[in-house]
């Protein structure tokens, strides 16, 4: 089974856009086995997106295309598709109706050019779409089977993976099955190197790293003509790899780092409090993001200015003015105060230097101290991140997470 | 003048790497007035390349090549070049002389298939490598250039910039120039039935709607003999835009739009405080990842229990118990709170349900009130926002940036 990635939007051409849903898409294909041989990417175009789809179908059995699906008449993914098929345009009535709804939501009086969304090729499956008004659309025809899907990673991505994996499944032979262990506090050379015998010794299952800010993930794919043959399979490797970096391991349930904190303290019935600097409100808004979080998460502090700091952390004027904000003395205080107002059993306090400007020769840019509460100790960790504005902040988040996880674990 | 892109690399196909050259290459083609229309991706196979090549040279004058420069066998880009333009490769001396230097200064014996990496088609132009041992190299056949470039990105952009534009300069005529005009406050398929008449008539400057979480951008794209020519086209095209949907752009300078709120905070002197409830940091974090944020924002509370919304904005026990935390009221009460305990000359407060649970039948997942304070005045809005709650809290988040750009701007 071969499939072909087909991104459509000029503005990848023009390099307006990062192509990130060829991707996405690769690794979600090559987790099921399915082999991809070419990506490529088309402008809005009939004539070149014509010669591009008929190249695919003669090359792969399943095309996936990424794009286009817009309500303007550049967006001419459907319509091509149609021509190609020879199948004809026909108005989805639910679509229709959920489109209108969405405006009707929103309150916003609806161009009647947002209704082209709904019209769809003859005789496909639609795939609805829970976060734009573009469905997407699965369509077979002889050996090919066309899968159209919005270009927004923010549509295309819930779709895939609540919709289009299932008729994936259908189509491939053999069962693949996939486990990943996400590891935090460990590089990735460093986990590539303690398990380098198990790597050259691989066939199937497969094992792969893959680094992603502050964490590895370590990706157990085996393939097997049963669901039990390949999680015994994965099973066995997993307790093999365990063996050697189980402490770094933090979930094998595709959770994230922070709802893997959320489920931890929310079983173990603690609460979390947290007071941001540099950081600005990024840490809690990655713990918000966890659906339920309402029982451990109740305030959250943003004190980016020292007066802030002083009002709400009792953070001393003394303190401020002999170590500076950014120092193991203010971050201790900060956790303090944190813990002093706000009634909790866990906190967090985050100060540094995110840069561009702001840094000196002793406090560098990406100097930033995190400060942990839990059972009456205060831990501080001095770290220096590397990278610009936002990848400090995020090392700083993902840091300060993995240091809770390790506290609580 | 047109060029095509091809990637070439197994691991790209797998999604275990970003295709970001093609990206960085399309964007500085485009800068230069060269059309793009192809991008491809292929993998280390002899038989899927040459096709890929010969595709490629049917359709463009210039061809650009990523990847598969190293010395290891399944790097095969310079030999199948070789044999699709029937030019033997020959060692070229320099390059044999650097790349023996490079591991003499490492202190590392050189595996012997690193010279491998010196073998260049003959008569071709080769691009000396500063950051790495893979050459690169311009060779050209017939109406055809390929320009041949290593892979990771930080040998492959100095060689582009120091080596391989001037080269395509001389090739190219005439000059393009681009323009964005970011809107906010209206969706792409209004802002395209506003101006179809300007898109229907489109030569020479071109415009084209993008759509970006709750923002649309129009880029104005010229292509002429001078500067000064493409840019007054531009211009004028410009003010023709702005007489229909002037109200609407926030920016055409690049800028995101949290950094043109706090350009337009800053230059009137103003200051910015935050209340947020299920955003939970998300609008902070966005207005502190601008650099220099610092002399208009001090504090922000991250109020995600009643509890901390009366505690910290004294939003009265009654109004919770007969309204609700997600009423005009509450939100309402949290501004003035706000103000009250800030010094701050501009606030914000967010409340809603991001879902997936805790949604009802008269306050549906979605429902979000955003209350703005300026000039003595408090703005509540009532929004409806579809999707997850990833989206529904950054759509809440753009909403208010737009709401205050309003009021300020």
């Amino acid at each position: 089974m071969t499939a072909e990635i087909i991104a459509i939007g000029t503005e990848i051409l023009l390099g307006d856009i990062l192509n990130t849903n060829a991707q996405y898409l690769s690794r979600q294909l090559a987790d099921m086995g399915i082999s991809v041989y070419y990506q490529s990417v088309v402008g809005d175009n009939e004539t070149r997106l014509i010669e591009t789809i008929q190249n695919a179908m003669s090359r792969a059995n399943i095309i996936i295309t990424t794009g286009g699906l817009g309500p303007t008449t550049d967006d001419l993914t459907k319509e091509t598709i149609g021509k190609v098929l020879e199948l004809p345009l026909i108005e989805h009535e639910e679509s229709r109706d959920r489109i209108i709804e969405i405006f009707n939501k929103r309150d916003i009086k609806m161009p009647s050019n947002n209704l082209k969304q709904a019209m769809i090729p003859e005789g496909a499956i639609v795939l609805e779409n829970n976060n734009g008004t573009a469905p997407g659309f699965i369509v077979t025809k002889g050996k090919n089977t066309i899968i159209v899907l919005p270009g927004p990673p923010n549509e295309m991505i819930p779709m895939f993976c609540e919709k289009v994996k299932d008729e994936l499944y259908k189509l491939n032979e053999g069962i693949i099955h996939s486990r990943t262990l996400k590891l935090c506090g460990i590089g990735e050379s460093t986990v590539a190197s303690m398990i380098q015998h198990i790597i050259d010794n691989q066939s199937n299952p497969t094992i792969a790293p893959y680094a992603k800010a502050g964490e590895v993930h370590l990706r157990i794919t085996a393939k097997t003509n049963s669901n039990k043959e390949a999680i015994d399979l994965i099973d066995e490797m997993e307790v093999k790899v365990r063996n050697i970096v189980g402490e770094y391991i933090y979930t094998t349930d595709n959770k994230t780092l922070e709802e893997t904190v959320v489920d931890l303290l929310n079983n173990n019935n603690l609460t979390l409090s947290l007071a941001e600097s540099c950081t600005g409100g990024l840490l809690s808004s990655r713990i918000v993001n966890c659906s339920g979080v309402s029982e451990i998460y109740k305030e959250g502090i943003i004190t980016y200015s020292n007066e802030a700091k002083m009002k709400y952390l009792s953070v001393s004027k003394d303190t401020l003015d002999e170590y500076g904000a950014v120092s193991e003395q203010t971050a201790r205080e900060m956790v303090e105060g944190l813990i002093k107002n706000c009634n909790t059993s866990t906190g967090i306090a985050i100060t540094g230097i995110a840069g561009p400007t702001g840094g000196t020769k002793d406090k560098p840019v990406g100097l930033v101290y995190i400060g942990i509460y839990y059972k009456g100790t205060i831990t501080v960790k001095k770290c220096n991140f590397s990278g610009n504005r936002q990848k400090i902040r995020d090392r700083a988040v993902v840091e300060a997470l993995i240091m809770l996880w390790n506290e609580i674990k």
